[in-house]
């Protein structure tokens, strides 16, 4: 924890709040702040900033805190043939160290229909597993998370309306020779986004690939090696962050 | 499982081999594979190849296989502060899938004792794991993992036979305004290998870094956000691996 996180909701007009529980656990037992000291603090989707510690009483931290700047916007958007559960679970974190805007979980053939029942995909867990990553990273922009039973819903009702296709780079990674990520993304503005779509791990279908295709998403290089999801997101949204700075 | 893996000693001269247990399991079972079919194999430290099934008894699968070429070495070495065992545990797959020779395990001042007497560093805990890796990622090449107990001697006794300081890059990153990692491996040469100093989750001391500093590690640019150790490690093995091909 890089950062206090609070909620909206939990800083007072006047810059005041209260914590408890872990995060006041973790102030106390692991940055041995005591009274007077300073930490960072941030307000989910809101400004960075640092709070004096102004009074402890029973596992309770009074701060009082003094705001920023608000992060930028993440400008990566991943789109996501949904994982198993405990791979899905492990994601939220890396997700949100890397700053992405949005997450859209999607179906296709080659992802189990049970996977969209799992409690990995409840928001109190999605939200807990975000919030943990965002204060390692110290960022306070929350992923905004959607899922989507159909693929071709999403690609051609509602992809357009959060990232305009003029506006956008769309790339899909892929073993064959294209060119790389770094060229796809090159002269791209700067309110431009990028929206990186990951197959299930058998691979996007035939008829997903041309769905794709046919909506922009432009196939980059991504070395010979086949990677697990987990490892694939991270090197990619790595690579793409480098790309457009 | 990608391709299907064998200890070199399970290959016979004239090119047969034998699989049970796991490896058996998942050609039956996910693969489909039957007598006639052709599976991808590999045989570790060695070739890659094709195999056909010859014989399937009793979960025991006779394989008669032609082999070609042996995958380079990958050029990528990583100098790791050892994390907790359970961080660590999870990192032999992805490194073994992005491609590292040499995965140096190393003290430093915030790295808990007890950590070296971990079950994850065990030569058979470790090699399982980099061999699912390699299996993911289609390639044979086993990285060599050693565990140091001091820092100061494997950088000053050990770090030039392995990787001679005019023939490596060796990088340490930092949120610092350096330049980046593309940039620092600009020209090295096509048989150059790139040191990637990784610290613990505290930050590296002003004593190690200085010592890593006096050994040629130059410092490069990750951006702002600070990373977990192993979503750290994927992304900048990935950005090393982009820089130099």
């Amino acid at each position: 924890m890089n950062v206090v996180l609070l909620e909206p909701g939990e800083i007072a007009p006047d810059g005041t709040a209260s914590i408890e529980g872990a995060r006041a656990a973790h102030v106390i037992g692991v940055l041995r702040a005591a009274i007077g000291s300073k930490v960072r603090v941030g307000v989910l989707d809101g400004p960075l900033g640092e709070a004096t510690i102004e009074h402890v009483e029973g596992g309770r931290i009074a701060l009082r805190c003094v705001l920023g700047e608000t992060p930028p916007q993440p400008r990566l958007d991943v789109l996501l043939a949904l994982p198993r559960p405990k791979v899905m679970g492990r994601l939220y974190g890396p997700l949100a160290q890397l700053g992405v805007g949005r997450v859209m979980l999607t179906n296709a053939e080659r992802v189990e229909r049970f996977y969209f029942d799992a409690h990995q995909l409840e928001p109190a867990y999605q939200h807990a597993h975000l919030v943990e990553g965002l204060a390692q990273a110290r960022d306070t922009r929350v992923p905004i998370v959607t899922v989507h039973k159909s693929l071709r819903g999403l690609i051609e009702d509602d992809l357009d309306a959060w990232a305009p296709r003029a506006l956008s780079r769309r790339v899909i990674a892929d073993p064959g020779p294209h060119r790389s990520i770094r060229d796809a993304c090159r002269d791209l503005g700067a309110e431009g986004r990028v929206i990186l779509a990951i197959g299930p791990e058998g691979g996007w279908n035939d008829f997903e690939r041309a769905l794709l295709g046919g909506h922009g998403f432009e196939q980059v290089a991504m070395g010979a090696r086949t990677l697990r999801t987990d490892v694939a997101l991270i090197a990619l949204a790595a690579l793409v962050h480098d790309a457009i700075g």
